[in-house]
């Protein structure tokens, strides 16, 4: 079978691309495992690190219809879309975000319409389509209130998947993924890149800024929790979501003071002491518009698994990408 | 200042023109009432009978850039967006729907974003946002999980107003529309239109076919206070609105049974013998996947009103409609 990955030169995409290929079957249109005999990294960069013979890379922007058609080829079987303009670059582009988040998304849906059979679509969104006043735990029937761009466009995302798969263009899945930490590699221009950030920087003996108070609270799934959950994201029946296609996945609700507590447990002392709080307004108040915690009974229903603590995040973290970088 | 309602040529759009130049005036944008000098009635038809200095008739498709532009002129003040591909031909002709209910609110809005000075939006949504398991009545803070292509497509475009007003472009407020009954003239694609088809019809001596059981419930808004709902809408300072652009406008719940009461009560026995029973699964599904009613607190906390009962509706009717035709 044929499967892409959008987003497959970035950090999950890749981790998501290893995966696979170690699995090296996924569930395939009638739901029986098949053999994946290929794996399309699509991005705007060229995907690297990946030396296996069934990985082709295609580079171009996920606008051009053309260059879709190529990376989903003649029957593509399952896509994996995670490329999306992040939330802080969003918010300062409105209009890339829109021709990325909106467009690039609906391209991707009208692509998979036009093959000739329905793929299985997994798609991520996030907690930044939640926003106004959230309840504690936030449960799944609460009304979509974005308070950015992004959690906007995410949201317009979702009722395109969810559109799509009622009318039987495609067969789509939509993750509702808390914040990923902790990733590896450099800051990007998420809102939330900080909680990657305090935690790698340190740990790297390298100095970190944190814009928001020690309060405030985030939700975490780890890097291994990620892959895990977008696998099994693809391999549930289709009847198993039912009308309902997003699914909040399991996370960890942490306060920023537990995640430095954490960063000692694990560096030391002095790996915490290179945490300085420096407060950024926009970043406090769109990482204060999400929620710090969902209800995450559907997604246990059906599977998904969060993390047991953040300590053991950051010691994985640790084991996966400083102790063995290049495996990213 | 100048005024622009999309769908200008619809009945709604021209009975809200009307009110408008009866009124003379609405809030401009500092708040303060002005005067109407210029309204422009923008549709795919030239917009006719209404005989009035300021009108100003624009035909063409809403996703035409350019057509938009010369429909906002230099500075329009206040948009009306009423133009809409309906429900059941949304679900009929998936492209145009996305066309005309998607593309066409982006165009809009981006054409406004463009003017010197943020306009105020009223755009209308629609029970169709609403579907799945509904509890009785809906809230506010219910998730939108349409049902339909229109549903998917007017939740969209609430997403979309209420970023675009987030964000400065525009002044945005989505007013959520019943099922506006008793509607003058032929019947149309809504999957709703027998909810005016079955009272229109019998009363003016011809046979009305209903698709849907007696026992089904719909929610019902009379074309006068859906007018003076626009209105209010425009009128209302932003504030008053905050982070929640959309309000779900006060309705009448009712049965087909009791339509079919009201129609006797009306018109006499004979003419609730013209309403025959011709099951359409399709219309029953859709119908069935919308709120038969919600709770209007926030709505009426506004100012938006309601109707009193049913049979008070069709007296409207007859007596704006049948009795004098040409002022629809």
């Amino acid at each position: 079978m044929r499967v892409v990955i959008t987003g497959g030169a970035g950090f999950l995409g890749r981790r998501l691309a290893r995966a696979i290929l170690a699995r090296g079957q996924l569930a395939g249109p009638d739901g029986a495992p098949r053999a994946v005999r290929e794996l399309v990294l699509l991005d705007l960069v060229p995907a690297e690190g990946l030396d296996d013979p069934r990985v082709e890379v295609v580079a171009g922007d996920l606008a051009d219809e053309a260059l879709l058609r190529r990376a989903l080829g003649r029957d593509a079987d399952s896509v994996f879309h995670l490329a999306a303009v992040v939330s802080a670059q969003a918010e300062a582009d409105f209009d890339l975000g829109m021709r990325v988040n909106l467009d690039g998304t609906r391209r991707l849906l009208e692509a998979c319409r036009a093959l000739p059979r329905p793929p299985r679509l997994v798609s991520t969104s996030s907690v930044a389509v939640y926003g106004g006043a959230l309840p504690d735990p936030v449960t799944d029937d609460l009304a979509l209130r974005p308070q950015s761009s992004y959690g906007a466009q995410k949201a317009m995302g979702e009722l395109l998947v969810a559109d799509y798969t009622r009318r039987g263009f495609v067969d789509g899945r939509v993750l509702r993924l808390p914040t990923v930490s902790v990733r590896p590699g450099k800051p990007n221009k998420a809102a939330s890149s900080f909680a990657s950030g305090i935690v790698r920087e340190p740990l790297s003996g390298v100095d970190a800024v944190c814009p928001v108070t020690p309060d405030t609270k985030v939700w975490l799934l780890s890097p291994r929790r990620a892959v895990e959950g977008l696998v099994l994201g693809h391999e549930l029946p289709s009847a198993a979501l039912g009308d309902v296609r997003s699914v909040n996945l399991p996370g960890l609700c942490v306060t920023v003071a537990e995640m430095v507590a954490a960063v000692a447990a694990v560096g030391g002392p002095a790996a915490a002491a290179r945490i300085h709080f420096v407060p950024d307004p926009l970043v406090q108040r769109i990482i204060g518009s999400w929620p710090a915690r969902w209800d995450t009974s559907r997604a246990e229903r059906l599977g998904f698994a969060g993390d047991r603590d953040f300590e053991s995040v950051v010691r994985a973290f640790v084991e996966d990408d400083l102790q063995r970088p290049g495996e990213g």
